[in-house]
Parts: structure tokens; sequence; C-alpha cells
């Protein structure tokens, strides 16, 4: 049984990480930390998991979690998880973030788009990035993992394998739509249930943070037009990309390469996914349209922005890293209805 | 390993079963029958089970069913199960209906509600009314089960252990609520989108045929006036009972007997459900509050009608026959968000 | 043309005020006053009036209103309600309050259930409880309207008439649903939209501040078990109303007083509203089903808790104070869909 | 007063403007046609408008319509106009068709986009197109007028006034989202309520109607590729258009021509629109970011699709038809919440 901790257990990412690793069958979750509830049991804190689990939220100890764990996910907000990462990889823990903070490789970016000065700038050439089926060989070894954000698994899941095909130069426009879990558990005035519900509305247009994190791992090699949007739904994010290629190419024998990965799904040419077949799945399923009368390939894709997004992913990661079988703790379909 | 049988894949109780058999680590899918679709591959029907599941959709043959398969879960609509359960049962299938054929004892009142002759009364006796918590001795045995309806379960569950207390004569309102996908598949009026979303209603009022199931398992020792809701979501029921008591007592003592239940949850008094923290999952948790003002005890239950009243009840049931640990394939929480 | 004042602009009901005022014939809305946006365009504040009016959000200022204003809606939240109207009244404005400050006679009762000592306890004779089916004829002359609650109007509206039926001395069951409008426009975690999307649950059992209302105006001769709940829709109460009389009579002949009234819609036994025909109305719709099983009578009723059940109410007695006729400005259909 | 029918009732166009003519102070509904409950009274057809209307529903009666109607709306499924239109027009009544049979000017297109050859090819000339903004003049002697598509309102009204700028040859990147209502009201599986519910996706990519639409009246100077979605609420279209400019110009002076629009709010730079402030309402609101870092103009625009993209701008287009204040009957914002 492989031992894994948890810091931050609150917030939407964490309550999906606990969900997958309480029902996972090589998983112990030995360890949760919340500053706001140390002391409390789980169950009172998340009533979801009442009767699933005995334990009690305790407080931040990294030299504590790196000698119980095997495993510590962590699970707190961007830029506080900085510290908290960097003091438990120095007190020896295998560490996977599921925030932002170690997937942007270039400090000044980091600062550029979440406003702060990187303060473990030192760990960022260690932290391997978790899109499994780009980086499957350096997550095994992975002392660190940052899992990509969900907006960039969706989009970057179709996009890579088509680096080597003739996009063009015309910057790919891509427009995404969240469901509201995507802006965490904190409450505002946006997000109020009679201001969102019946809603729909683009935001952060040319600047939202997810947008280097792609074009990084695309190598620069594209320029990214990407706007965000949020739908009134709790889980899923949809993905549509349009590209101007220099021909129109097939784009089936690029995606070959899936065939065999265990959660992302190819539906071909004019098979377009939808967010309920994902939802609370680690699956990303996508297809396209060749536009004969445009010239342009549109893409779209669909992943369950919490677990595909986030906490699937991570523990697909960790599968990885202590040699177990990827799909396990993972096989459930897309819950629809 | 063992091998189960699904009949009627398409509906959405036995899309809940395919999920929680497909992710259960004790059983093999084996078989999964749907008239409409026998020949298709399970994932092209339902889009969310790709890649998790290389079956074919097949015809009925109780036959070769009760042959290969230790076990035979009944998806298909009311009526049409009564004819097929009785083909299996004989073919030597031990089965577990999860409509509601065989839940009433009396071909008459079955007629009464369900408009149509029992073809198949002579199972009736046989047929163990799947609620675990009641009859788990019978359920053992069982070669054939009823799973209760979604309401029953959610009214059942704290309403049982209170026969034996003061509860008077003044019939008990239960006014219940239910999402839509307890309305079945087949697209409607009154629940296309549009129609549904942003409304709220009653319908079947005085006549719901979960009002005899209820009696009956109570005894008839209570008169239900049961008043059925529809809200748009789309899974989970919450029941509100209130209880005009001889005199008012301390449910709590009535309860103890589910401490060591795992998937029926008692809040306590004041302490009220929500249908988020039971969703996708296979608890019923309530809670009571009693008015000292007006005498009367109220009850507050909430399930997740696919999961807790519908594919996990059935999967207990299951796990009891074969003598797993009940819980197995069941471990997961409430969704929530 | 009515000159019409606002004293808080910002809340749900106080919004839907400056929907109906803007759009209605005989009125000119000539001040708006809020505390926290004062200076600021109103088509700033609410964006959805942009283009719709040109008034500057003002400081409160009583005398200025008094003389200004024929008539000021006062949509403040309760308890801040108080002073104001208070104010207002010495100053000689004529005044409708939509919030719960006036309505009930009994300062005491006020303090049990809104926690707090009534400020104005002089108006309370004064005041005028604006359920005009029931006082038509002192809501022309009143000087000081309490617009009834949300619920109250929706359970009084087919209680009231019934007060001669032989209703029996078991208390009233009534079970009633919101849209999360209802809750206000503060955000809070559980109306948070991840939170309460695809959820339902009950809330203030045994203690919802409606319930000593609806019995004054009954005059206390009956007994309410009042449950209220919340669903994921933005507007709209369906009351649930479960009677046990002595005999099971008809009430049709008891709502033959309803006939004309213009927004109260008497749709019969076995006829059910549902919310979508009523959201964005002022109509009250109700019907009803005789249980000769149980031999309880069950009333359902259906409004929109943000028109009829509060601006649309206001603007009817508005309509009565100054003699209009009492459709105008409320000539709207349920928004269905 | 002006007389004005309709034909086709109980579709959703329809239905919206049987709620904004029965609204209007300068309108008689005086005859309201429907071929599948012809003698039913309107009230018991669309329970939202009882207690609003004595009409009864009655057949398709072209002469007597011509007759007794200054105006005819024909709100009935494409297709099914063209013949009701030519009989109606050949009557001599004026007609506001909501549907598209007589937006596209070429039979070609509409045979290729609609499958259906055209019926009255010689209407197509006569037919004047109904966005207000750009035919103003046009619509004041209109015989016949084709009201826009939903999709084609949101996106012709901020992209028109730009025809004049350096918009350059990339095609023109169109992401729309709808809510449901724009599907119509006829139910199917696809927009069942627990299958759209929590639910996103895309359709008919590269294929829908509503671009050889919105090309022509863009005077086939940009390629468009347009690519709706459907997300989870009833009503509102909002759409993301992505231009690759030559250079990056200021759009703001090319809007100076809708300063006096009525329903046109021009929000600005930086300043983006959301569903809810339209929701209801006849305003199309949008506003622009222009991204330094790739060039682009990402404008976002925002309509209600039932009334703004509907029955408003067809009431608009009455009241100037008979010389009315463009607004009248239409002084309503946005429903928020």
């Amino acid at each position: 049984m492989i031992r894994a901790g948890l810091v931050g257990t609150t917030g939407y990412g964490a309550r999906e990480l606990v969900q997958l690793l309480l029902g996972h069958p090589g998983v112990e979750l030995c360890a949760a930390v919340s500053s706001s509830a140390a002391g409390q049991p789980l169950g009172e804190v998340l009533p979801a998991f009442r009767k699933l689990s005995d334990l009690k939220l305790e407080e931040f100890d990294p030299a504590r979690l790196a000698q119980s764990c095997d495993v510590v996910f962590v699970g707190v907000p961007e830029k506080a998880a900085m510290g908290m990462v960097a003091q438990l990889r120095e007190a020896g823990a295998r560490v996977i973030d599921i925030g932002p903070d170690f997937r942007l490789k270039d400090p000044a970016v980091y600062k550029t788009y979440y406003k702060e000065e990187h303060h473990a700038p030192a760990l960022l050439e260690e932290s391997v990035y978790g899109l499994v089926a780009q980086n499957r060989a350096a997550l095994k070894d992975a002392q660190l993992v940052a899992v990509p954000g969900c907006y960039p698994i969706s989009v970057l899941t179709p996009l890579l394998p088509l680096l080597d095909a003739p996009l063009g130069t015309v910057p790919v426009v891509i427009n995404a739509t969240s469901g509201i879990s995507g802006a965490g558990r904190t409450p505002s005035e946006g997000f109020h249930f009679p201001e969102m519900n019946e809603n729909y509305k683009a935001y952060k247009v040319a600047v939202h943070q997810h947008t280097p994190e792609m074009e990084q791992v695309l190598g620069h090699r594209l320029l990214l037009q990407f706007t965000p949007h949020v739908a009134p739904y709790t889980r899923g994010i949809l993905s549509t990309i349009v590209i101007r290629p220099e021909t129109l190419f097939d784009p089936a024998p690029y995606y070959a390469r899936y065939e065999n990965e265990p959660f992302i799904r190819v539906l071909g040419e004019g098979s377009l996914p939808e967010v309920k077949y994902v939802r609370s799945s680690t699956f990303c399923d996508f297809g396209w349209v060749r536009d004969a009368r445009t010239g342009n390939l549109i893409i779209v894709s669909a992943i369950d922005n919490l677990v595909g997004g986030t906490a699937g992913m991570a523990v697909q990661c960790m599968n990885l890293m202590f040699g177990l079988d990827e799909r396990q703790g993972l096989l459930r379909g897309g819950m629809a209805p």
C-alpha cells in the first residue's frame, strides 16, 4: 500500500483527491492537512466522506509528512504552495502539486502572470510537468510533479502531437468553456448562484495565466489566442481549437500514438466530445472537423476539470511514480447522466 | 471474480450499474443485453465507457445468461421486466431486478398502480425486497432480489426503525423532491431542458406507485400522504417526512441499530442532509428536528436516486449474496461539488 | 405620472422594482437611493438597465424623497428598513416596504424571529399588510404598506379563503421550495454556484420567520408546520400544503371570490401549477387534489418570489393606492421557457 | 391600436411574441393561429398567459388574417413558413417572419443549407432583412420582413460597422454559445434535461445555416469560421469573435453610429457583456479587447436569443413599420437575476 498524504484538503481539487485516494485499492490516505480545520475529523469538514474515513485533519508538519508518507499531494492555492512544497522537498518527500506554482519554468513569466515573485525557483528545474502522455518516462522517477492546469490538459492533449504538422503561422484560436468549479471554492458575487445560473460570460480575455503554460509546453512554436469562458454547470471543460494550417492536413495519423493511452479517447473526424461523457472521469475525449470551405481545422476536446483536469491526472502520475497500473483507482467512465 | 450479466443496458439505472460493475474489483461484467442496440460495442452506445470495456451488446438469451453469469441484473422498464425475470429464473439464474415488478407482494395492488396484470405472480413470494438494512439475512441466499424504489429507500430508511415508537394515527406527510434522472431516459415535453430548467412542480399527487410499496414494507401500520416533486437537477432525492406522534419522542435511540450500517449515516438532531453530500454515492443521510411548538417530528433524508436509490443498493445486495465485503466497489463519497 | 422613489436599489427585490417601475406607463422613477453606490449612474451599478435610465443613485435623504416622490418603495434589508421607514413617514412620504419589518403586529414576535428589538413599533398599527386580495379596501388609503413575504403570499392566497371550511385541528403541513434568489444577493458558501447547483436541501426547519407572519394573517386559527427548501433554480416558489380536514370538503366554492382577481389563477381540482408558468409575472397559480384514501386535501401553489412574491405585489399595491388600474405595468405572463 | 395576428403560436419564438404583444400598449393581439391547437383558448395551450387573453387559437386562413390584421407575425418552423407567407402576402397582409425562409437571397444557398427547394423565391427580393440598425429606412415601408437569425444578430451587430476597417483576409473565428431554447420546443434525446444539464458541446461545426446568412449580410467581404455550442441554460447567446486584422485598429470610432440605437449597448474596450444583463430584453451588448501580444481583436457580444434575437427585434421592426416609437413595448432591462 502506498501511503499518501494530502496538504490542503478542502479546496475542490483536493476534495477530488480525497475521493480518488479513499477509493484507490493500492493507496492508504494516511494524512490530511488543513490549516483552517486542523483537529477536526475529515468527515465533519467534508460531509461527503463521513463513514469513509477516520482521519483527523492536521497541521502542516513537513518532516512528519515526509517520514510517514510515500508521496504527498499538495492542493493549497497558488502562491501558498511554493513554500510548502519547498519544505516538503527539503524534508525528502516526493511531492505532487496540483496547483500552478511549479509549471512555468521561467520565474519571470510566473511573476508576470501570478503577480508575485517565485519563492522556490531552484525547484523549477526539478519539477516534472505531469502530462502523462508527454512525460511518461520522466514521471516514473519524478520527485516533484507539477500537475498541468485544467485548460492546458484539454488543449495540449490534442495539440502536442500536431507540432510536426504544417500548422502555419496564424495564431491558433482557442475558445474554452469551463464549469464553475474551476473558479474554486471561495464565494464571490460573480459566482453566487443567482448571478451565475442562466449566465454565460468570457473572462481574462488575452491575459489568462494558462496561455504561457501552454505555449511553454508547445515549445513556443505556436502563438495561442486563448479565451476562457464560464457556463452554468459545475464540472467540465470543452475547448474548441481553430487552426489555420498551411494546408488542410489529416490529423488522424498524428494521433496514432494515443491508441494505447488509457485515458485519451481519440474520437476521430466528425465525432465530437461532450462534457457529460467525461464528467467525473480521467478521460480526455477529442475529435475534429476539417472545413474545406475555409481551410481551417477545428478540434474539440473535453475533460472533467477536477478529475481528468486535476486529481485524476495527479493519481495517474502517482501510479506511474510507484510502478502501479496507471489505471488503478481511476476505472470510472463519464457520469452520464 | 463474480461474473455479472446485465439485461437492459441503456436506461439510467442500468448505465449506473455499468459504471459500478466495471469499477468493482471483484466483478467481471460478462454480458450486457440490449434489444435496441444488440451487436454494437458498449462503448459506442454509451460513450462514457469507451476504452473501459470491450463488451458487445447482445440479444436477450436467458439460458446463455444463466449459464455464463453468476448473477444477472435486470434494468429494463417496468412491465417488460416481469417476463424476462421469469425466464431467467426458470433458466436457473440468480436475478437482481432494479425495477418495480417484484416489489409489491399483492398482484392486485400491482395492477391498480401499474395498470397491468402481473404476469409472474408465482415469483412474488420468492422475491426478496433488497433493502439491505432490513433484509440482510434473507438477501444472502436470495435467488431473486427486487431492489426497492428510489423514493422508498429514502423514506423507509429513517421510518422503519420508528415502527415501535408512539407514531400516532395521523397520516405521515412525506414531501419528496427528485432530480430529473428519476423520470428515465425517454425524452418528453415536460422534461425537455427549456421546459424543466428553472422549473419546479409536484406530480402524481396522491397516486404515486411508491406509496403502496412503502406502506407494504411498513406493514400497513402507517398511512402515508406522499407527494413527489421534481426540481431542475439531475440526481438525488430529498424526502421531508412530517410525523405527528402521540408524544414527541426522541428518535435517536431507535437509530442505534444503524451504527454499523456502511451506507446509512445518521446525522442526528438538528443536522440535516443535502443532496450534494450523497450524489453519486450509495449513502442515505438523514437527520431530524423536533418542533416543540407544534408537537411534530420532522425527518429529512437524502440519497442519490441512481446509486443509493438503485444501482449502489443493487451492488450492495450482490456483495451480500456472494459473501463479499458489502462495501466492495462502493467506496465512493458524495460528489461535492 | 406617479413619481416613485426607491430606497435600496441593488438587492434582488429592489432590482425587480426598477424593472417594473421603468416599464410602468404611469410611473416615473424619480429617485433611487443606494448607500453603497451613491453618485454612480443606475446603469453602471445595474448593467441590465443601461440605456433605460439616466438616474444617478443618491444618498438617503428622507425629506427630499418625501417632497419629490408621491410614493417611496423601500427595499433595504430587514432591520435596516425600520429606521428609514420611520424617517420617511415622519417626513410625510407614503411608503411601500418590501421587507419584513412592518408585517408582524407584535414587536415581541418580531424580536423572537428577527433577533432584534423593533425600533418603530408605533408604525406597526398604521402599516397595512399588502396582500391585495385580502386588504384591497384598506390599501387604497394606506400610508405605509408592508408587502407580504414571498412564502406567505404563496401560502395565504390559497389558505385564507378556507378559514370558514372545516379545516380541523391537526397542524397544516406546508413544504415549500424556493429558488435561490430568495436568499438575497450577498454571496455565501452555501449558495456559491458549485455548492448549490445540483443540490437540494431544507433549511430553518421549525424556525422560519414566515411562520408567525402566516399564522398572524390567518388569525391564529391554524397551526402551521412550515418547512422551506431551496432548489437549484433562480426564481419561483412552489408550496405544497397538506390539510387534514374534519371532513374532506370541496374547496372550489371558497375560491369563487378569486374569479375577478387579476393575478390569482385558480386552476381547480387536479390541475397543478408549475413555477415556469408564473416566472417573472405577478400571478399566483394554485390547484388541489382531494385524497379520498387518506382524507387529506393537498393544495399546490406557485409564484415568482421576486415579482408575484415581492415587486409585482408591491406595484399592484401602488396601483391601488393611486387609483390606477391594478394591472398597469404588470401585464406580463409567465416566462416559459 | 395596431391589430397584430400571429401564425404559429406555440413555438418558443412565437410564445415570446405573445408575451410582448399582450403587453404592448399600442397593439391588440387579434388573432393567433395554431394548426395543432385550433379551437382551444390561448391560456389553456400556453398556461403562462391565462387571465391575460381571451383569444381562441384558430386555423390558418390567410384572407381573413389579411383583412382583420394590420400585420401578421409568422412563427412556424422553417420550410413550413414559405407557403404560408406567400399566401399571406398574396392576400395583402404585411408579414413579419421570425424564421429563416426569407433571409437568404439566393435560393440555391437556401437549398444547400435547409435541404429543401425554396417554394416562394419570388418573395426573396421583396423581403427586407429585419436588422434594424442596418435597415431602418427600408423597414419603414417593408411589406415582408425576415427577422434575422439569433446568432447573426449577435455577430452582425458588432461586425457590420467594422467593414471599412482593415480587417485583413484571415477568416474571422466566431465561437458562439446558445441557451437550449434556441433548439426549439420539440423534445429530443440530446436536449432531454438529464442529458443536457451539466453538459456542454459544439454542434453543426462548419455547416451551420447561419454562416451563409451572416456572410451574405456582410457582403461576402469576410469568410467566417462559425462554431456554435450549447450550454445548460435556457436563454441567451454569447458570441466571441476573433479577428486577425491587418493592423490592430481601435474599433471605438466605428461604433459611434450606435450611440442612439435604443437596443445596442456598446460597452467599450475591456468591458465585456454577460448573458444575464440582456436576458429577456431586446438589448445587444458588446465590448472588446485588443491583444497586443497576438495582434488580434476579440469582440464579445450578448443577446437574449428569444427576445433581442427574435421576438423583440420583430416587435422593433413592427414599431418602425407603423411609425411608433421603436422602444414601445420593449422597455425592459435584462432580467438579472
